[in-house]
């Protein structure tokens, strides 16, 4: 597999597996995904010695699968018939809420595995990170202590610190499963998965310790850049 | 009531009723709030005739309900315990949960009035929006048969055209209720209100007639500002 | 139509128009369901004058509209592959889901169509349904207060009063949509439709008001044959 | 402890706890638990060796932790304020979806626990349980096809044989969590735990081994005499 995987390539795969026609190059032009959340087994690196080597593995395995099948989801809308959709039970409708359902299970894991595993963990009182942190929730260890409880409200989901772009300010947000509660037009910065699967493993049900060990190796150089993007947004957004 | 209310003015209005501090004026600054969405009564002019006024009179009212639950949730997680937060039921817990819910219903609401009850709607051939949809969707035509069949498929909820960050694509969203089914990162540009309240006066279970006739007076105008936003926040997001 | 339609001639009907094989008459023998739910438009009266002719005319044709899809689901189920089935995304996931949603739909329309609009309405203090609401509520105010509260909580969805075999009590639920929020194992004897559908003709969005008129003509009669059977189902599930 | 503890006694020590009154006793009578779901630690014997000791140590704590939160969710609701209810957020909502979250929760447990776990599991084909599963499904092997594939389906969350009471026949169901998409009125019989804190520490990923290890040891006796209750709930709800 290249490096530069495009979506439409796998869709196109599994068109073709299906015995349909492949996407018209106009659509493939725009179909580009960011290979970094695609192809997963070639971008994240996972040092940390706080997640067990099966663990790890298997978890990769998971994202795999997501994303497997947002390809299949992804290649099925292109030919489904759009005529019966409706509300109570049709194709189109499945294949809508859990398109957004793999898609975001495919992100949030790809943007955790970037911004764990840090041996180096270090955050700077005079980085963008801290200061807008210290901005939305009043100090750094307010922000610290919101998403604590963030990740231990959270029914097999998500613990996130998103920039809201209505709000035009850093919340932390609890999510279930997949997509269940998640405010819209929000940018995500800080990202950690507190489904069982993550941490049952290597710490059964004690995910307090689990939530703290990841929380101790956060890459802020990989949220400090998302932090900018987002101060950028967040211009444009206003402006 | 002034033109510019901010969050933090409601907040602190609720705070003080409920014999809080006011919030430090760190937070304050952050916290202000597009007043577009937040002071309702003020800013909708809905010249339509496809709804009925007590339809729209009714709506607005749901709209300022929703406000004051945000605001009035917003107050409430300021002094919440943390410490007790956990995923089978903490009062922290169901503030987080109900603030998407509200955030996503006000924000969701004040984009739809927005973007409907344009008397003269025109939508050009060279306009970015047709341009962008005519790209992720095939043609103008196929976006709107998807939208169409996103708007039959929610259960009392939204359907969206929203620009992924992640995709850098456009693409619709089947919304349940207020905060089911989001995909992360994603900003919507064209918003249409399912909920049964929104068409159940007029049109009773005749959705379709309803979805087809917001569809014929979308201000497309309004929207073409969005995508070009939208467009400014890929190049953000891509760089 | 006749007055006997079992769910497997509906079935069998649905498979001959998608080139399918009947059902055994193994599987027909047991599949018949009480026709008071599935026939909707012969079964229902419903005198009230606080409910509009067209609202209820809507009504009963959005009850066939889900009687006809767990038809429809319930012979692609038949014929489902199920060695694909995963929590991703599978065609048996989304035909189990929405069997769920649309059984509650159509039993849940048919136990409120019938337990509304007595236009004698009584109850009396020496009922089977006064004495165990008193006895698990504290009074029998203590349920209407409980009940209404139900009601005003739910988000396009029911308030159902229902018997919880496990814990052996009455106890209210609110429900979200039809399937979201249902404890198991739990007998429903009062029903009440709050999706907005039930009363956005008629009442607006004054909730309460038509939560009010629905409850002043409660069919007392019938919800108390139900009791009496929850009392009898007791008896079983403690023996 | 004692063997006979009954809810209200749990529910008044957290009352006191919180400084408020005990129940009345007309409350207490009705109140009492299967003590069978509620003393965990007395109740579970789980001799199988296809799970580890630390998964199964885990997993009782885990339903301790639901039923304290009934217990304290119980507590919470006779004291709640019922006028300010509303569906937006209030406190009385937040309590009843954690009612049922939790209810279910502890009693899909109870159910679980009770059906697993037989090092000398065996069916006969004289057993009601077989009958009913072969009049219902078609043959046993249907059955466990549908039942694998509820398994595999389900997002963290429950698959359950079920008898429904409307449709006088035997389903199987795709739980998520612990509360969606539950079919009203439906006595489980054959409960299987498939969030991944049931399989995780034991079999990462493999759900499927999990799922097929369970199934062989299910204690068929315990299921029979569900499913002789069944029978006769039918009895009465058909009379």
């Amino acid at each position: 597999m290249s490096d530069k995987i495009t979506r439409v390539d796998l869709v196109n795969h599994i068109r073709h597996s299906l015995g349909l026609e492949p996407k018209s190059a106009s659509t493939a032009q725009a179909g580009i995904i960011n290979e970094a959340y695609v192809v997963a087994t070639k971008t994240f690196n996972l040092p940390t010695e706080l997640l067990s080597q099966k663990n790890k593995t298997a978890h990769l395995e998971l994202l795999q699968q997501y994303i497997d099948s947002i390809n299949n989801i992804s290649a099925q809308l292109d030919a489904v018939d759009r005529g019966t959709a409706n509300s109570n039970h049709s194709e189109y409708r499945s294949l809508k809420i859990d398109e957004t359902y793999n898609l975001n299970a495919a992100f949030l894991h790809g943007l955790f595995f970037d911004n764990i595993s840090d041996l180096r963990s270090q955050i700077t009182m005079d980085s963008l990170t801290y200061m807008r942190l210290e901005r939305d929730f009043g100090t750094f260890d307010s922000w610290q202590e919101d998403f604590i409880a963030a990740a231990l409200s959270s029914r097999s989901g998500w613990a996130l610190t998103v920039y809201n772009g209505f709000l035009d300010r850093y919340m932390n947000v609890v999510v279930d499963l997949q997509s269940l509660n998640i405010p819209i037009n929000c940018y995500p910065v800080i990202v950690l998965d507190v489904w069982e699967h993550s941490y049952y493993r290597d710490y059964l049900n004690d995910k307090k310790t689990y939530v703290f060990a990841m929380m101790k190796e956060l890459n802020w150089d990989v949220i400090e850049d998302r932090i900018k993007k987002a101060d950028r947004l967040g211009k444009i957004l206003k402006g």
